[in-house]
């Protein structure tokens, strides 16, 4: 084994940052005889230095992030900061100075992971991000190198653990969006400020990167159609129940069946409580990954919290080490196929329709007539009225996303339509 | 890209084999921009080399495996032959020649993996076998890389679609052991000698490739215990479902509590209906592996299968052609641990018992006290009766597996105990 060791550059200190150095610290024999040269933590910048960190040498806290990555001697920086800036610029200097970059930052990657990748192959670097998509979950490393030989025609997955934690919570309690979000908020699996979580912004910039990587092309954040949580109601969940399903919020990646484009949405979904996806509770991760020759394949684990994100991260950093000192670089960007991202409307999908009616004859017929016109065909209709109201529950076959919104918006105009109560795509079959 | 294409060598065309030429012809574009340079596919071995095989030029096709690895201009060797010999004694003749190797031969692997890294290490080839355990699913490599920074505790899973593909008819049909052989046998998921798959033999190769990998040591095929499923009835697949469970075989590899030695197991068990292995149908595999910090991770898929074990081996031959190009070598053997194997009757573990035993008061707490005398508590206990006979169903605590055994001996030596109707181990809680 090499005795010089390998120098370790580490940007933020925060909840992931602190589990990275813990590991580095109690695994730091077994690092070193899985490398073949112990690991030297160089430096941490931190934003606050005043802190106490435990087990971290203070001589090692520094606020001169771009000092720390420049200095000429760093192997590999890790990159756990979060946020666009100053991450991008730290990482790119990093390159400049002949570092790998191991980072978690999803939203970076998703917004400029193609000149990431540039700059890293410029400079002949590595780039590794494997914590950035469902945390410890192995997930980025099959998709680019166990599956490199097969077709992946599908991703479809649950990537945030805070919005199934509210979703869980809303089904099992029977709770509203509000009340069930002030639980999860209660209880640390909610941010202050949880809109990046629950308006789905999280989940599409995984989606961005798990549909570039897996359709190998380039997919932007503002490629991935996205929708919340928040319009869920409590009446949703109750209403997929009645039809065995439950409600999710999905991230799902798929080529075209003509292989010429490929789309990416985050939004709610009913799926069958008998797919696998239905039984991940909490705020447990899961993602299906559909291929050609290896047929239907999931990856299931913690998706979030400091110690996972830690273990994905030192695997990242393993490799990168590793890569140096076998003068080698791990796969960098492969986007040569170039598929269009077509837009949200031409996504082939079900829908379930709750509709508020007036209950007289012929409702239900005019109803279907819409349905008709716009080509959408139905698969199931069930009515119930009193006192003069009835309500039309209407589950669609598979049709354009275009044509099923242009059939919802044709059937608010109808006299006999109160409301449209509620719209949920239905997937997983 | 590179036009000069890299060249392999394939060894067998059987069901994997031609699945892998298949491959390698319609993705060979993808393949190429993959990798960065073209494949070609410089030969074929086989031992009929008579028998018509689609879409490979027969020039290809020779019966002088030797001939073929040893030619010199060879980049990567695939086996896809099983078997020890002659797979062992071709490898090493590939590697002495320079090229990398890909295998999906567990049986070599479990028997002689320590001596085939070492001849790779030594001639600075690859040697990569992800489908050798657990078909498509990415297995191999998230737990040599991705877990590569932190300490993996057990390996818990069902590796052999075959012996699931009986139970889980036994369980659905209430069929027994031998009627749902036939009938796997009949559709093609057992072999005309089932042996390999349903006396474990197959479970206990991966279990000790997994075990090796999963703690950084070396275990031996010998290592493994071993038990098949000939022995399960279709009662004991009712009792497990009156107590909330199902019965699977599971491959198991533990490390010990103070971490100084490690397990490594393969038998039928009870698990408990709500706990995600007992979900995994028919011919189906999935792997459970717990970690110190990334958590409880599981990978699902299909386990075997021509299409899915090539996906697999393509996904290998990818990486070695990106190794070959970049200069590198990827993870050799990491068993730096040498921890001891420790015996089954060390294994901590928990058991069902069936007893049949004689209908009259105190025989309970005659039983009771057999298994205080040997240290083993019990959890629970039930005891029903007719006709003079009664039966008790124990479930016990966790304990040594050999306190356990001792308990089942002696509990046979009672005048009031006529049979120990069965014995299952529970596990997955």
């Amino acid at each position: 084994m090499r005795t010089r060791p390998l120098k370790v550059a580490l940007l933020g200190c925060g909840v992931v940052g602190s589990q990275v150095v813990r590991l580095m610290t109690t695994h730091a024999d077994d690092l070193a005889a899985r490398i073949g040269a112990p690991l030297e933590l160089a430096g941490v910048a931190v934003r606050r230095p005043d802190r106490v960190r435990d087990g971290i040498d203070p001589s090692l806290v520094t606020t001169d992030a771009e000092g720390l990555v420049t200095r000429g001697d760093i192997d590999v920086v890790v990159e756990v900061i979060g946020g666009v800036e100053p991450a991008r610029t730290l990482i790119g200097r990093a390159f400049e100075h002949g570092a790998g970059v191991v980072t978690a930052n999803k939203a970076l990657l998703a917004q400029d992971g193609p000149a990431l990748h540039a700059a890293a192959a410029e400079h002949g670097a590595d780039l590794y991000y494997e914590a950035a998509v469902a945390g410890a979950i192995p997930l980025l490393r099959p998709l680019r190198e166990s599956l490199a030989g097969d077709k992946v025609n599908r991703v479809l997955g649950i990537v945030n653990g805070t919005t199934n934690f509210i979703l869980d919570r809303m089904e099992s309690t029977g709770a509203g969006y509000g009340e069930a979000l002030d639980e999860a908020t209660a209880l640390g699996y909610a941010e202050a400020d949880p809109t990046a979580d629950v308006e789905g912004f999280d989940a599409a910039a995984k989606a961005a990167i798990l549909a570039g990587i897996a359709f190998h092309t380039r997919v932007r954040l503002d490629d991935v159609h996205r929708e919340g949580i928040a319009e869920v109601t409590a009446a949703d969940i109750a209403s997929a129940r009645r039809m065995g399903c439950t409600v999710k919020l999905l991230a799902i990646c798929e080529r075209a069946e003509d292989g010429r484009s490929v789309t990416a949405r985050v939004h709610p979904a009913m799926i069958p409580l008998s797919h696998p996806l239905a039984s991940v509770k909490g705020a447990y991760n899961a993602v299906f990954v559909e291929a050609d020759s290896a047929g239907r394949l999931m990856f299931y684990g913690p998706g979030a919290g400091g110690a996972p994100t830690a273990s994905a991260v030192l695997g990242d950093l393993v490799a990168v080490c590793r890569n140096k000192l076998g003068g080698g670089r791990g796969p960098g960007e492969s986007a040569y196929s170039r598929l269009p991202v077509s837009p949200m409307g031409e996504v082939v999908t079900r829908y379930h329709i709750s509709l508020d009616v007036v209950d007289k004859p012929g409702v239900l017929a005019q109803c279907a007539m819409v349905f008709a016109d716009h080509g959408v065909s139905i698969d199931t209709v069930r009515q119930t009225g009193k006192d003069g109201e009835a309500s039309l529950v209407v589950v669609t076959h598979r049709a354009p996303d275009a044509a099923l919104s242009a059939t919802v918006e044709a059937l608010r105009g109808l006299d006999t339509v109160h409301d449209v109560a509620s719209i949920m795509r239905v997937e997983g079959e």
